[in-house]
């Protein structure tokens, strides 16, 4: 069999080496080594499409019925309804229903089709929309899991480490933002590290806090001393996640922190959060209706308050268990919401959003794989723009996997070539292959394999593909455990990018002060 | 949180039941309750398409080229020569080059669309082709694992307890062939009793041997006994794998059966068997090609034998580790292979045959569940027919897992719902439910969710949703260790659907005088 050496450049190639016993250290060096600079997926394969234009025509009228007869609640937000009435919308207390299409025209009339989110890094800058696929790691749990200890609240050290992570895997473009909530500091102050520790351990962009009015302009006084005021005010730099208070509602705090990001031109995600069954319709189509129906409300009254400004239709789908009660993931209905979800954004002309490796398993174990792989393939074929939640999952979002990180940022590397489509140039057409070698022969040591298998074939750092034999004698090690293994490796070889020395002096200054100002609170 | 009753028929729903930890029971009873009567899988959304017609023209253009120039080899088996020869092909020694078209013709000319395979039970009687899909189990391991007692030789028990696995998984549709090789029993009687298995302890569909052209007869002697000759003298009753021997030869044994069962007007599955860098060129265009001219140059050569003898395209690719020359699945590589086989057997007008829960890993880990998971979803979205090797899969079909069995039968459920779509019904757009529950409430208790409930959502009786201390008092499970509950209640709970013993007796008696003319063999 013929042996290759490593290629190093490309991501998602030659970073399997070595017994993987002992695999740990070789397999992460080259993981770390492949710190290279893809900023998105070019994608070069169709969207997958679920819904004919009929089934698109009829949610979008229904999304309309839904904006005109039944309204969005706009809670405890007077400036909201201020703009709603300006606009033209019907207002009846904290309920707003919309002359049918009026949500669209806006989105339709100033929203952009893509955008530059810019990092600190010019060449991690990254662009979000059109045929571009950008990966970011999970968002939000409290807990942390790993082999070793098991599952316990998460602390900022994790929340480094993660952010670490993501910083060396080659196939996450994004850093994301509160990859797991840092429990061992007051939930008031919490921000400050979070968007510190995105600024100092990366240079990949990140996404701003959304707890609070307060820690969004945090955030923003944080990336000004980064980027320098005037750059902000043209520029985008970072991205939020302003989640719908579903059905039907948006809150103070995600409509407080999401004005204030559009009022800076800064970019925010209007994820409906859907478990279906709860929060919306037991059915697909109904669930899609309601997604449509709220993200068109948020994204339009984004619009209001400053066209133009970055706005993501977002699109968080679990479907709630009829006997439990319990979200589940990665099952056929999520599949077909999030498919049509895509193709409504794409009519609707703005970046889409969904979710990546999202699975119910408390380990990372064959429940947690299915589940993601299957979410992280929709996703990936539905055309998604910008995939939150790519690596790390586990129990519903509740924990953040070491391990599970690992694999999951293996198949985020499996994604990039899958959307590359099919080579066919002369090269990929190998015709000259199959001249050479002929019936009955093989093509180990023919001149095209030969000369393109530093580039053929993926390789994961994860799996074992030797024989049975061979895993035996190196420890018999399932995914989980090898994984492990390459984590604590990729720690250990863990370098910094440089930071100025000004700016990080300036950084911790602010924190520092903003600290001083309020006691510790838990909310 | 509301609880719901079980549904019980249909398939896919009403199957998850009870805590996990003694679970095992309730699911296993569900699951065989759900034996139902799918016999295929109507498909209602796209195929996934990777190629334009540009580059589906430029592969069909290099296999023409393929065959015309390099040719393919028939090896050892002179009428196949002969009806080449004829047929007015270009004869070198074993060497057979044909006119750019003629193996295309020959299929198009005579090859049906579609075509029924019968079972005993007429209920159980499918359809191959057109916009069905019909999953088998694995096919070929010598080896079977479980949880307790790890790797072993697979045995006609181990043989008989699949088959009887496969009948009562409601998402398998066809009893497969070789679902392990029953290592217990030489080889040359083998057959015999595994053909007997897939007639006694089943009602579903099967498969033929192949490993003999003795044996392709005995295999047609036997569903003589059972069907009656005038029945089989006119209907397709087995189907066989017929692999080539990549790159492009055919050896005299998968030939001589072949030959059997096409002269019968039984169904063959002509499948390119490629690790793609070593049997075939190591690009996703190249490997294409040579699938392409593989399959026309079998299937045509199956239309000389019998014009109108139903054919399968064929299509097994995985990708070599161009390090240590090991097969790998679940690559993206191999799925672009896959969809764009999909889409060259559609445009030649048959059946089109892919492998589904492929996987590398030893054990039923994350790393089969990723490979696995990758794999069917590609297969199913590419549009497959028949889709081999939907359970049970490990080990790159070395293995046959219990545990693994049971998980990849979970997907299968899914795979039928997914591929159902969108239900765009009045029932489906759920207006009125939107309209009745309204803003910042929730579904659960809704009109229109109590109506839907029991249909509504899979439930898979595998995952574990519940909280992450519900599964600590569970007993901490992994997805392998609940599934080995689930197979081992189910082979407990198994009944036999009723076979004449008259028939019975039959075959019993054939076998007998079979195994009585040769010696023991192990070849």
């Amino acid at each position: 069999m013929t042996s290759v050496p490593q290629s190093g450049r490309d991501p998602g190639r030659g970073r399997r080496a070595g017994r993987p016993a002992r695999a740990g250290r070789a397999r992460a060096r080259q993981q770390s080594a492949a710190v290279d600079l893809a900023t998105w997926i070019d994608r070069r394969i169709p969207h997958f499409e679920v819904l004919d234009a009929e089934a698109l025509e009829l949610i979008e009228y229904n999304a309309e019925t839904v904006l005109q007869e039944i309204g969005i609640e706009f809670r405890d937000f007077p400036s909201a309804l201020e703009h709603w009435k300006s606009a033209g919308a019907e207002l009846d207390g904290e309920r707003v229903r919309f002359p049918r299409g009026m949500c669209r025209s806006l989105v339709e009339a100033s929203a952009p089709k893509e955008f530059t989110q810019h990092a600190r890094n010019p060449q991690r800058s990254t662009i979000i929309g059109g045929e571009r696929t950008v990966l970011a790691p999970g968002y939000g749990p409290p807990f942390v899991h790993d082999l070793d200890q098991g599952r316990r609240y998460a602390t900022l050290e994790d929340f480094r480490n993660f952010v670490k992570l993501t910083f060396m895997a080659p196939g996450l473009h994004h850093s994301g933002g509160t990859v797991c909530e840092p429990v061992d500091v007051p939930v008031n102050k919490r921000h400050l590290d979070m968007v510190y520790s995105h600024i100092k351990y990366t240079d990949k962009p990140f996404m701003g806090s959304v707890t609070h009015p307060d820690r969004a302009e945090d955030t923003l006084a944080m990336a000004r001393l980064l980027f320098g005021e005037d750059f902000i005010a043209k520029k985008t730099v970072v991205m939020s996640l302003i989640n719908a208070n579903s059905p039907l509602t948006f809150d103070s705090t995600m409509l407080g922190a999401a004005t204030i990001y559009a009022e800076n031109n800064q970019a925010t995600i209007i994820s409906p959060f859907l478990l279906a069954g709860a929060m919306s319709p037991v059915t697909v189509a109904g669930t899609l209706t309601q997604i449509l129906a709220e993200a068109l409300a948020g994204m339009a009254y984004i619009q209001l308050v400053r066209p133009g400004a970055p706005v993501v239709f977002g699109s968080f789908a679990a479907a709630v268990s009829m006997q439990s009660g319990a979200p589940t993931f990665g099952t056929p209905e999520t599949s077909l919401v999030l498919y049509g979800a895509g193709q409504l954004a794409r009519r609707l002309g703005v970046p889409f959003r969904s979710g990546g490796g999202l699975c119910a398993a408390k380990i990372p174990d064959a429940q947690a794989a299915y589940e993601s792989a299957n979410t992280l393939q929709t996703s990936a074929l539905a055309g998604v723009n910008f995939m939150l939640h790519t690596a790390g999952w586990l129990e519903g979002g509740l924990a953040m996997g070491y391990e599970k990180f690992i694999m999951d940022a293996d198949q985020a590397n499996m994604i990039a070539l899958l959307l590359k489509g099919v080579d066919m140039s002369e090269n990929g057409q190998a015709l000259d292959a199959l001249r050479e070698v002929g019936p009955g022969s093989h093509f180990l040591g023919a001149a095209h394999t030969l000369a393109n298998f530093e580039s053929a074939f993926y390789r994961s750092p994860v799996a074992d593909n030797n024989s049975f034999e061979q895993w035996q004698q190196d420890g018999s090690l399932d995914a989980a455990r090898r994984a492990n293994g390459i984590w604590k490796q990729m720690l250990q070889e863990y370098e910094a990018p440089r930071l100025d020395p000004t700016i990080d002096e300036a950084l911790v200054e602010f924190i520092k002060r903003r600290k001083s100002e309020f006691e510790d609170r838990d909310y």
